[in-house]
């Protein structure tokens, strides 16, 4: 077991039964609640039923999927909340992917003005991206998070033995952050990751809080984004544009599938407009084209996508936000760029 | 123009025209936006109007009442946020009464994970209940403000002279919580208030000033309601009970009315299980039944009454949580009662 300490909850890395058994008996609580989806009620729960059954949890079971993550459930969350008479010392375990954890989260701190509640994330994704940073949120108007709020849990409990759950597809959606994290912050780390190609084989329990470090240092610097955290942006905003995009489509792209795309367009960008050399712009395209699969972008959508950027939260005033990379390993916050290179970016991606 | 400074923000009591004008050249903005419902718009815009125009604010209209304080309205709010591209460096003033406030608070604070806010009560109840605490949110399957959170504006702009828009109801309504505060605090003010009968008359640029300092230190004792801030809800359990069964009836009370009610059986359990004088009980509820009409409560009502209570946010597991007074001007946190004492309490009021 390896504990991140944050300043403000743990992250226990390490088998599950272990952490909430703990966990649970340092919590006071009068009533235990999980939120699950048909996913992780069928693969997940084996790996807490007996820890938590001792307590009579009420299980509170929702459809798995991006699709799913917003006010309506919610409201389906905080009813069931209601019904079982949940008290604002009632506790809520989110079991599950970011989606799970994003709204539960949101829900709780939202239900009788904040109940407290524990993420055991059960992706890549969840694990090395919503761990840290305390963002809440459901998706509203195709605009993803933008209904939300900066919330911590009591702790978060992330155990590697959930990623043999995943599909390939899932596993290599929460890669993306990973390399995310190493392309802002660590070029040593960028340049070990480019000779992992099987996935499988990789050592989580290594790179997971080796990758929860590069978050912890940004996001405690700054907790509620007013500046460095904007760098934990880079690849997002195009790459959320496209993701909310698809999620309207019947081909629907899993979060670091879209952030893959999005760090391919931001690192063209990059190289226009902050000196990225162009060797490195090359590695970076190579490496994400290898992992991921190509996706055709029709330029038909061009206008859609920079019509949601101009949603983005990061955004302030008019002007499109990005994070941008000078060399791997280094960003630059508070970039702007308007639609002339961002559409270049996109055909950039598109000609690859 | 006077202010009470808060740990957190300012409240300036005085002519809003002064307060507002000073409060915008403070703050960096992108977009102003205005909430309102039609009776603030008609009364009580005229009084901002010259102040914010120079701004070009997105005047949000919603329908006013309690009955519309909720995620249907909150949706609406939300929605033209988004299609006006609000960014989070908007900055939204909420003009109106509780319901505006609590939540239009609510929307600013998780719109994109939270834009800043300002409040501008225009009625007594808002003015000297809300104005301090940070607590927001909408009413959700028959509960008062069960979805919701604590997050503070950036300043709270009190003008009496809103008061002379409102009905003796609403004024009437508004006072229950001055009352309430001296009944829990200050005993001398309890003593004053005894002899004001026409508040047309009342000096509100004295009492509202007043009666904010004995919030403002209860609350800044407990900002998150964990102890010593249950005092406040004195008459609320009750109260809100009979609030919320109202609402859905073709008679709903306003929430003072309610509180006054809420008051007095509160006080008449103070009698029962904390030694309250009779002389004090009676001194409450003469007072209490002399501004307040009184309401016939039907006993076929008394089981949702008790339902609606205990679903209330106060409760820690199942008992039913009570702040009552050993004696008028001080109060005793974390006291319980269930059915029968709070039947008899029922039906002493009806009694009067």
């Amino acid at each position: 077991m390896q504990t991140l300490a944050l300043d403000t909850y743990p992250i226990h890395i390490g088998p599950v039964a272990e952490s909430l058994s703990r966990t649970l008996q340092q919590q006071a609580f009068s009533q235990l609640f999980v939120l699950a989806d048909e996913n992780t009620k069928a693969h997940c729960w084996p790996l807490i039923a007996p820890v938590v059954q001792p307590y009579n949890p009420v299980v509170i079971e929702i459809n798995s999927g991006e699709a799913h993550k917003n006010l309506r459930t919610c409201e389906y969350i905080w009813q069931q909340l209601m019904e079982h008479r949940a008290g604002r010392d009632a506790l809520l375990l989110n079991l599950g992917g970011g989606v799970i954890g994003d709204m539960g989260g949101f829900a709780a701190s939202t239900f009788k003005r904040g109940i407290p509640f524990v993420q055991i994330p059960t992706t890549l994704l969840a694990q090395v991206d919503a761990s840290i940073g305390g963002k809440l949120g459901v998706d509203f108007m195709q605009v993803k998070n933008s209904i939300g709020l900066f919330c911590n849990p009591q702790a978060v409990l992330a155990d590697p033995a959930f990623l043999s759950t995943l599909s390939d597809r899932e596993l290599r959606s929460g890669y993306a952050e990973v390399i995310k994290h190493s392309l802002i912050a660590d070029a040593a780390q960028w340049g070990q990751l480019q000779s992992l190609t099987n996935l499988r084989q990789a050592d989580w329990a290594q790179i997971i809080p080796a990758s929860l470090n590069i978050k912890k240092q940004i996001v405690e610097t700054d907790p509620f984004e007013k500046g460095l955290r904007k760098a934990l942006n880079f690849g997002h905003t195009i790459g959320h544009a496209i993701e909310g995009h698809a999620l309207e489509t019947d081909a629907p792209l899993l979060h670091g599938e879209a952030i893959a795309i999005g760090m391919v367009c931001e690192a063209f960008l990059s190289c226009r407009q902050q000196n990225l050399p162009k060797a490195q712009l090359e590695q970076i395209a190579d490496y994400l084209t290898q992992v991921y699969s190509k996706v055709a972008l029709d330029p038909a959508h061009y206008p859609v996508y920079l019509r949601l950027m101009g949603n983005d939260k990061k955004n302030e005033g008019q002007a499109i936000n990005f994070s941008l990379l000078p060399e791997a390993g280094t960003v630059a916050v508070n970039q702007t760029a308007d639609a002339g290179p961002i559409t270049e970016a996109l055909d950039f991606y598109n000609r690859l």
